[in-house]
């Protein structure tokens, strides 16, 4: 297999690099339209047409709405029916997941100034969420831990999951993971219909205040036009990992950490950076002989060969500093000592230290989210987290002999914008 | 002049509360067209397209980009030529902003677990930041301070200024409002050409990460289309308060107060909600004797004619309630015992607390922000701060030991997943 190799000490590099992470995300009109199709329908049709588009693309024989959802007995049905191996798994993953999570939730403060004004900041949970989970193939009850989780911690009263049941079928793993993680209440919807119902509500699904959650274009464009009527999580591009390794690294490890990324699809991206050519080598010969022994081995043979990338540089700053340059979603820092690098890294989704802790161990337990910034914007954003399940109110008490002080200071600065009223307001509340 | 009087004892009241709120936005088809082709061009041509449009749509005469900025001794001038009291307010306000701010920095945290492995969050800056500044008369300086001063306190590196000055007009309050809050760069470009060279950056405009601020519909629907490759703040609806009244501010305070939001535009917001009908009476009287006096009286009128209201409620408890179904941006709990009131507020972009605390205050100098979550999304969003220009990266450093627990877990649920590479991964980390 031929992976590209990239230097940069060639005089293209830059060029190179920027070629390497080109992504043109294509917006296909004719699903964008379909979108703003059903979502104007269920809008204005609420219960009926999500029966209409359930029966027309998931094939349920479903008349009556109270049948889209599921009860709990359901899910703990599902809960019960795993292996007990399965279901330890999925408990102490839920548990270090929870245990990370609880130390994000931020809290409130006030502070009182000299003249009795009292200043702040509130913190409260959203009301209601909703959790999309894609179903098929594609659905992973790490997905479910990992966005429920968050949401349960920072307070959110009610967790209202949808999930595609196609010709009728449940994935006891998801139905599962959904008990695990305390999930209120679960429909079985999908596509563009589910997450207009959350956005807009209908007579049976209640309308939430942020979608959360992965799903397919139809699913994503949707999430995106809802925005501002609800808040949505980020829109997910190919998922990507940049390994820096010193050579210190079994090569296999590295290999079959640059596969675990690539067997997600053929546009999701694997980078290795290295100061060392000849472990590059190994890599390679590891990739090559590792390969064929892959379920997923045609579609990370296109994912390497199409997105991936060898990258000789000439020391671990540089690395570094292509880091940043690339923002990755995943960083391993395949190093003896990777805590000397950290300081050096300013962008990453989340930073994997040392040969042991491969992304897999994060994809699914170590603690942290796996739901991370794609395609650079690392760059300024940040894992879901507790926080994207809170939201702040500024709290302003303004004492009697503040208002005096305070009232001088607006009426001025409403003066110069031309506001007037703004100026009479504060100025009302002088000499009193 | 009629205001609209509602109350929670008409049959028809959730209707016409509905109806109250109802606000279309309008996506204008041209608009987006013409956003669409000017970013583009500015992606494609860089400089010379920004130079063109800024030559067309400003009326500048300037055929060099490097002319397009401003040194830093412009703003230097525009301070020094401010009056001592409005340079005094300027900068007692910027110093209250950033007291307030300086307690929302979050700071990363890691923690250690029995058999070594280490997690946590890492906390780092944006690198650079665009702000955008109208030009013209909706020309705000206080925006300068709200927008500015929490990246800075963030510890963002760069922040660069865009504003338009259409003719050649510039505008001392703003550019003294940049010196004061430690503005790095700006340059005199606006509208979705602005938007465009902060976004992918040209010769002389350099690439941001984030674009924040206020701006007209081509801006607007520009962040809109950038966001992804860069990130964004809320896209801002039309103004609104919201007071709470038991009856004990004078009236003439709480018309005021309802005023000084409506004169922001005709599609601004101003709603009164109040147990005691003779209050309402009141504050109608204070309304019709105050509005002549008002220099922008004509687009206050509208304002309150068609998007005012004041409703009557059984008790402040409802009251509550009334104010959780709006989730307004701005909430005055202008009422003897505010205190008692918060707990039972869920959602409100900013909280003022008692008869002195104007929303005007907080507007200018109290120390919160004044970019405010609108249209109901205080729900599900917070005001502009810190944390906007702060991102996080998990840390995950896996122990030898703590691979091996978690390996085990990982392979069992990837596994489960379907996803063999993701469990060999784990898999190679096991028994070395």
């Amino acid at each position: 297999m031929k992976i590209r190799r990239l230097s940069t000490r060639s005089s293209h590099f830059d060029a190179e690099l920027k070629d390497l992470l080109a992504l043109e995300a294509e917006q296909d009109a004719s699903i964008v339209r379909t979108v703003v199709d059903i979502l104007a329908d269920i809008r204005q049709r609420g219960d009926a047409a999500l029966l209409e588009y359930t029966r027309k693309f998931d094939h349920l024989d479903v008349h009556d709405a109270q049948h889209l959802e599921l009860p709990q007995a359901e899910l703990q049905a599902a809960l019960a029916s795993l292996s007990h191996e399965q279901r330890d798994a999925l408990e102490t993953a839920a548990a270090r997941i929870r245990a990370f999570h609880e130390r994000q939730r931020v809290e409130g403060w006030t502070y009182t100034e000299a003249d009795g004004t009292v200043l702040g900041q509130r913190v409260t949970p959203l009301d209601r969420v909703g959790l999309y989970v894609p179903g098929g193939k594609a659905a992973y009850p790490s997905s479910v831990l990992m966005n429920a989780i968050p949401a349960k911690v920072a307070g959110v009263q009610e967790l209202i999951m949808v999930v595609p049941t196609p010709g009728g079928e449940r994935n006891p793993l998801v139905l599962a993971a959904a008990a695990i993680a305390g999930v209120d209440r679960v429909f079985t919807i999908g596509g563009a219909q589910a997450v207009g119902a959350l956005a807009y509500g209908t007579e049976t699904v209640p309308q939430v205040d942020k979608i959360v959650g992965p799903g397919n274009a139809y699913v994503a464009n949707a999430k995106r036009h809802v925005f501002g009527t609800v808040g949505i999580d980020m829109i997910a591009g190919p998922s990507e990992i940049l390994v820096i390794a010193d050579g210190s690294t079994p090569a296999d490890w590295v290999a079959m950490d640059l596969f675990s990324q690539a067997e997600h699809d053929e546009l999701a991206q694997s980078i290795l950076i290295c100061p060392d050519a000849a472990y590059l080598d190994a890599v390679t010969e590891s990739i090559n002989r590792l390969l064929p022994q892959m379920p997923r081995a045609e579609v990370i043979r296109t994912s390497l060969t199409d997105r991936g990338a060898l990258i000789l540089v000439k020391d671990l700053v540089e690395a570094c500093e292509i880091s940043n340059r690339i923002a990755p979603e995943h960083l391993e820092l395949s190093v003896q000592d990777p805590q000397a690098l950290v300081p050096q890294i300013r962008h990453a989704g989340a930073i994997f230290m040392g040969a042991y802790s491969s992304e897999s161990l994060g994809d699914y337990c170590a603690g942290p989210n796996h739901v991370l910034p794609t395609s650079g914007s690392a760059r300024f954003s940040s894992p879901l987290g507790v926080y994207d399940f809170q939201k702040r109110s500024s709290l302003i008490h303004v004492s009697q002999a503040g208002a005096q002080t305070l009232g001088r200071i607006a009426s001025s600065l409403a003066e110069g914008e031309g506001l007037t009223a703004h100026a009479r307001s504060a100025d009302f509340r002088l000499g009193h």
